[in-house]
C-alpha cells in the first residue's frame, strides 16, 4: 500500500492520517502522538482563548517539530434571540424542576468564530496546516492565513459543498460521511435527512474537486483505511478510532458508555449545541430530539443544558452529556494513539495487498 | 484481486456481485444479464402472483442455467385500520381536491409476504438463492426453502439483525448500509435515526457473524467494490449502479430524473408505502414527510397514492412517483447490465493491484 500520497506530500508528513480535532476530547498529548507516529495531529481551537492555543502549541512543539494541525470554526456567531433562549430554556425547565434546580441566565459555552484574534496566534505560531469547520471564514481571513504559510482544510458533506471550498480556496477538502462522530461541518445545506454516508460521498467528491480528498466518517480500524483509499482518498481523518486513547481528556463515564458502544448507539442530535452532532444518545437527545426545532441556534443551545449536565454528572448520569462519537465506535481501541497509528497503517498494508492478490 | 470469495463458491456464481432485486425496476432480463455476466442476478417476487414468478423465471432459464435469485418480503400483513388509512387518505385529501380526483377506497399495492403458496413456487422451481427483506419468514417455511436446495439470504441494517439472521439459519446475510436506494430491511429496529452507513456498519456485522457477508449501499462502481473487499465483504450488492441499465423497466422520466441527480438528491422516507424507503425526493415527499407519523403500515400507504400518481405522471410530473434510489446514484452508468458487471470488476482489480503497489 501507497502511503505517499498527494496530501502527505502536500503537507509534508509520512503518514496519510489526520487526528480529527474533536474539542473536548482532543489533547496537547494527543495531537502530539500522532505527530511523533508521523501523522497529522489536530488541535481544537474552537473553545480555547489565544493564550490557551498559544500555550498548547508550546506543549506540542517542545515534544515534536513535525506539521500540526490547527482547528477553528466558522460558523456565523449568533444574534441573542431572547425569545428563541427563553423557549429552549422553557423547553428545560422540567429537568431544572426535576433537580430543584434554578433555571440559569441564557449562557453560551463560548465557541467562538475564527477572528482577527485567532488569526494572529495563526500568524504567530505558523502551523503547517489550519482546517475550519462550518465553511469559511471571510476571504481576507483566509487569504492571512495562507500568507502565514499554513495550507487551508475545510470539511464538506456534499459534493456542492466540496466544491464551494475547493473554489474558494482550500488546499485540501475534508470529505465527512454521515457516519461521522461530532458536529456535521455542512454549512450550505441545513437538511439533516440528506446527509450523505462515507461509501457514497466519497467517490463523488473526489470526482468533483481537484485538490486532495480527505474522507472522513465511519473508518474504524485499517479496514476503513484502505476502503477510503480505495475510494480515491488522498488521507484519512479519524476521530472516534482516537477517542478511548489515554492520551484523550474522555470522563471515565463517556469511556464506559464507549466500551459498550454499539453501532446503534448513536444518532445525529441538535439539541446538545443547537447544530447537528453525531453522540451517543442520552436521555436530553431522546426526549427532545434527537431533531429539535426549538434549539436555539449554536452554540446556544450548550449553555442552558450545562447546569444539568453537572448535576447529573455529579450523580453518575450523562442525561445531559455531550459524549459525541460515530458510528464506527466499537472498532475503537483503548492503546496509546502513537501504537494505534502505526498498528493501522502496518494492517492497512497488509489488506491491500491481500486485496491486490489472485487466488490460484 | 482475488474474484473468487466463500460468497462465490457457496451460490457456485463466478463474480460475487449480485443484483439487488429493486421490484418495480427490475426485470427478468435484467436478471438473465447479470447471470449471464457471471454475478448472481435477483427477480423481486414480492409484488408477483405464483403465475407471474414461474414465467419470469422460465423467461431467465430459456437464457441462462445460471445461479438464479428469487428475492421475497416478510414483513407482517398489517390488519386493515380503517382509522389510520382514513387519516392517511385524509392528509391526501387536498391533493385528491387540486386534481378533482375523488378520493378511493382504501387500496394497497399488492406486496405480499411470502407464504405457503410463495414456498410451493421456491419448492417447484427450485432456485439457488432465496432471499428476503423484512427478516426472515416463519422457522417452517425457511426449513422449506433450504430443503428445496435454495441457500437463504437476508438483509440486515444492524449488527444486530445480523445475528439473528445468521442464528436463524440464512447461509449469508446482506449488510445494507444507510446510503442504500430502497426499501430498509430493518426489522429489529423502527429506528431511522440511528440506521448505519456501510463504512461503519460492514467491518461491524463481519466481525459479528460467521456466515459471508454481502456489501450493500452506496456502491456505485468499481471503487466501491474494492472498498466492500477491503472493509470485508464477500460479495457485493448493487441495486442503483443498474437503474440506468437498457434492462431496467424505468419509465422515462425516472431516467431523466437519474441523469441529474446529486449526492444529495435522495431521503429516507415512508411516506410512499408505510416502510422507510429511499429514493428521490418528490413533492408529497416533502410535503408529508420525509418521515410521517400519519402514515398506515406498510404497504398500505402505497394504495392511495396510485390515482395521484398517474394523473401527475400523465402530466409529466414525478410529485407522487416512487423513484427509489441510492446515494450513489450519479455513479450509475447507462450501459448493459453484463457490460457493465465485467467493466467494474475489471476495473475492480485494476485499484485493487495498485492500493497493493508501494511507491518506488
Amino acid at each position: 500500500m501507497t502511503f505517499t500520497t498527494r496530501f502527505t506530500r502536500l503537507v509534508g508528513i509520512e503518514l496519510p492520517v489526520v487526528q480529527a480535532p474533536m474539542a473536548g476530547a482532543s489533547t496537547p498529548e494527543l495531537a502530539g502522538a500522532v505527530c511523533e507516529a508521523g501523522g497529522l495531529g489536530s488541535l481544537a481551537c474552537g473553545m480555547l482563548g489565544a493564550e490557551a492555543i498559544v500555550a498548547a502549541v508550546a506543549q506540542i512543539r517542545s515534544r515534536t517539530d513535525r506539521p500540526l494541525n490547527l482547528n477553528f470554526l466558522c460558523h456565523r456567531e449568533p444574534a441573542a434571540d431572547d425569545a428563541v433562549l427563553r423557549r429552549w430554556i422553557e423547553r428545560l425547565a422540567p429537568y431544572y424542576a426535576e433537580r430543584g434546580l434554578e433555571p440559569p441566565p441564557a449562557d453560551a459555552i463560548a465557541r467562538r468564530p475564527f477572528d482577527d484574534e485567532a488569526c494572529e496566534v495563526v500568524e504567530s505560531v505558523r502551523p503547517a496546516v489550519v482546517s475550519f469547520h462550518y465553511g469559511l471564514p471571510a476571504p481576507d481571513l483566509v487569504g492571512r492565513v495562507k500568507d502565514a504559510g499554513s495550507l487551508v482544510l475545510s470539511t464538506a458533506t456534499t459534493v456542492a459543498e466540496a466544491r464551494h471550498l475547493a473554489e474558494n480556496g482550500c488546499d485540501a477538502v475534508i470529505a465527512q460521511g454521515a457516519e461521522a462522530g461530532g458536529h456535521r461541518g455542512m454549512f450550505l445545506t441545513e437538511d439533516v435527512a440528506a446527509q450523505v454516508g462515507t461509501m457514497a460521498l466519497l467517490p463523488q467528491v473526489v470526482d468533483a474537486v481537484d485538490i486532495p480528498v480527505v474522507a472522513a466518517g465511519g473508518i474504524g480500524d485499517a479496514r476503513g483505511i484502505v476502503a477510503a483509499f480505495a475510494l480515491g482518498a488522498s488521507a484519512v481523518q479519524l476521530g472516534t478510532a482516537f477517542l478511548r486513547c489515554p492520551e484523550t481528556a474522555l470522563p471515565l463515564a463517556f469511556r464506559e458508555r464507549l466500551d459498550h458502544a454499539t453501532d446503534e448507539t448513536t444518532v445525529l442530535t441538535n439539541v446538545l449545541t443547537g447544530r447537528p452532532a453525531r453522540g451517543l444518545a442520552n436521555r436530553v437527545v431522546n426526549e427532545l430530539g434527537p431533531l429539535s426545532a426549538d434549539v436555539p441556534p449554536f452554540p446556544l443551545a450548550a449553555g442552558p443544558l450545562l447546569p444539568l449536565r453537572a448535576a447529573a454528572e455529579a450523580a453518575g448520569a450523562s442525561d445531559f452529556s455531550t459524549h459525541l462519537a460515530g458510528q464506527a465506535a466499537p472498532l475503537g481501541r483503548a492503546v496509546p494513539a502513537a501504537d494505534l497509528v502505526r498498528t493501522m497503517m502496518r494492517e492497512a498494508a497488509g489488506i491491500a495487498r491481500g486485496l491486490g492478490e489472485d487466488e490460484a
